[in-house]
């Protein structure tokens, strides 16, 4: 089993500034720790609770910054589509391309996602439960691509509450995609903000601890340098000063629990 | 309070024929029993869970299937879309066009649909509490359309089942808006079977009744002359043949419940 | 089938005299409507959420009470009871006892109240599914006991809430015994408040309508003179003063959905 | 913080032969891997599904076995109690004595349990809120014990089904009593057999990893020697073989964890 990778950056381009310095920060803290690294972030939030809320750069803007990063700092990158007409030009620049959770179903985006070539990212629904998520990876093997990654990032439980249910881990693993653990969207609270999603960045730490304790292919994260200011799911954000000491011990609990002999007990 | 109108059809457009045949057994049941009726079909089911599923004629071919409908009975009609170019189109032929439930919180849909000046039906996703129906509204508001149905389906209530909250309906009235029943989608069970959601079609009518003893606006149905050999959704729908009798039971509850004085118990 | 009986009273017995004057409207009230009537008061609280809360009587001086309404009023009377060595004794006076949700698959308290011989009132406990009451009807009947009566009071959904599942009825009906509705307590918001349960009072008529409308055996409701004064359970409580325009519009509701012919849907 | 103790044992005590041999294969295993060490058997499962299952020994003979243990090995010991009278007796013989989930709420108990003296073991039921568990902690306190435990063993979530919400162990440290995971019961499926609990034993490494992957006090577990012949819970059991490579890994893990510095994240 190899190290997890980590699929890390921040939720919306706010500008390229701040782009590349988020981005900085985690090549730097990805190169200490010997951490597989793509860079992650979203040209578009299209499904904002309120219209008034921030949206993003859009396409153009954003796959010019994305770039920018690539040249910069020569990571790989993924981005989010929600459309049809963008999964071409996001693959042209992008390495991964993430189907949206609540898009997970839409036929025509994940035929035209993986008709990319690109490896694509499915976010787990919130109304799915993890063997339904074969439906999604043979949409994408009957279009002609079978480089799909499988994303957990919690799943309805009553109102307004998302839980991550360990057990689907093994679940997803069994379904022959490597498996990956949004630990920023999994502490969402769904409807919890008067006009947008509430979240739970202090238990950040135990969250990812509990994913990466499952031998995952790899974490997703975003951080931002201050939060409370973040124009997208700042209450879940991990602060950027401390990625490191965050990751370092997300790395050692990743090589410990692949080091260990697989135990059947069935 | 006015009676319930009937939003009732078939689930896709699987031919002219076949939506001429349903349509004709709801017009003939609704004016017998003096029930408001709008015909419903899709002309494309967009998120299966196979890519082998038929999905339906496509906008062109849909559509025009749709007018004939009206032409022939003279009836208004709703249909759901899924990208923002469908708006215009769809409501130039339909009155009520539908919001699908995942895609309830796509911004660009719900304003290009908004902007078509159309009727709204927002299915309620099966991941949102009732009160976060407020953001839909107020993206649709915003974007200077106000006339906008909301459309319970069912809760996601563990894995692969789904629960309709009665008292969800009294909170989605005090929105404002008027509050109606898809009965025959939330008798699905999500990835209730190997290649697609199966269904609690035996109980449709226990589920129409608690609905419409709430008061509701509407009723929305699906039926199928065999729905063992429907193109979608068979388990969940009524035979055409019982159109009739089950009509005639809710008819009666409707009109029973909006008798009663209202009792103010808070 | 039947017309629906009550199972009305209060929640806990606070005093003979209130106990009195609820029973004395809740007769007034069933006989003027035709209504058959049991009188249900619980003589102790064994879970409450804090020790400062009130518990009642207790068993000796509950019992009295009891007896007491049955002698002036000449009314059944069901009582819940929470240890073995009360069943016989609970027994004696009342016709029906119930077992509580939270202890529904204590085996020996099951089987010391099948022995009595009275009849069993089963709350569905809100970790239980439908299905799963056939458990608690076996245990009943291998102890010799077949007079039980199934009774719905709500379903976990999530932390704090409970959910109805309207097709939970259909599934214990089939179970082959009476069922019945408690919607007090179906109105419970668990750990709603800092020392106790909350409630949705304001949504009491709402959801009665629902249950009553799938022809039920009965219904259970709580009532108070002064609900915000309620030693137990306020928030759930309906105002005494409501108790027969609340049942007059259930009982033409009840009466009418018992006259549909049936409708096999299957 | 100090290592994580095992609470270690069987479901119920279906033979002093086994009881021992069980017992030994904990002891062993615990003291080679430097693992503190309480033995628990039950003595009476008393909310079986069915009537004929087994249930154990009964009070007088289970606690003899259970002081066999004791004085044969030096262990601690704990059981479950389920009536008030039997606290004082299991208490004299074990040092932890453990309420049970559905009973969790039932004052009296609590009160006789707090009154003993002894640590008591609050299982957290399935229906209550990681927060709610505060009520039970105020009983126990206010009848004069703080010596208490709480016990994770999963949460309702939809229906046969429990998730154990990694967010919730967070929740209960910060009640201030050590946090205790039961990994075995957390794997049930309820209802998931014609007449018994299923269970899902092919998935206790997982699970077990993410509970101690959060700094827990303690683990919960039973093993028996031929999971597929247990009288009680098999499906959940690990096999007894399989114990001394299985705490291995989570004794690595847990001690890792642990000397991580802490993050405060918010």
């Amino acid at each position: 089993e190899l190290p997890f990778v980590l699929f890390g950056g921040m939720n919306v381009l706010e500008s390229r500034d701040l782009a590349l310095k988020v981005a900085e920060s985690y090549v730097r803290a990805t190169e200490k720790l010997g951490i597989p690294y793509v860079f992650k972030a979203s040209f578009d939030k299209a499904n904002r609770s309120s219209m008034h809320s921030f949206r993003g750069p859009g396409l153009d803007e954003g796959l010019k910054i994305l770039e920018d990063i690539k040249t910069t700092f020569g990571v790989p990158l993924l981005t989010d589509i929600h459309e049809v007409e963008q999964a071409l030009p996001a693959a042209e620049v992008c390495d991964i391309i993430q189907l949206p959770a609540f898009l997970s179903r839409q036929t025509d985006l994940v035929v035209a996602m993986a008709h990319t070539g690109a490896v694509i990212n499915v976010k787990k629904a919130q109304f799915l439960a993890p063997q339904e998520m074969q439906h999604i990876i043979n949409k994408c093997e009957e279009a002609g691509n079978d480089r799909i990654i499988l994303c957990e990032r919690g799943t309805s439980f009553g109102y307004n509450n998302l839980v991550v249910d360990m057990l689907g881990f093994g679940i997803m693993k069994r379904l022959g995609c490597p498996v990956i653990f949004d630990v920023t969207h999994s502490l969402q609270m769904p409807g919890g903000r008067s006009d947008s999603a509430g979240g739970r960045r202090e238990a950040v730490t135990e969250l990812a601890r509990a994913g990466l304790s499952q031998g995952l292919a790899g974490l997703f994260l975003e951080a931002h340098p201050d939060p409370d200011q973040a124009r997208c799911d700042g209450p879940c954000a991990l602060r950027l000063s401390q990625l490191e000491p965050f990751l370092a011990q997300l790395k050692q609990l990743d090589d410990l629990v692949k080091s260990f002999p697989k135990l059947d007990t069935a």
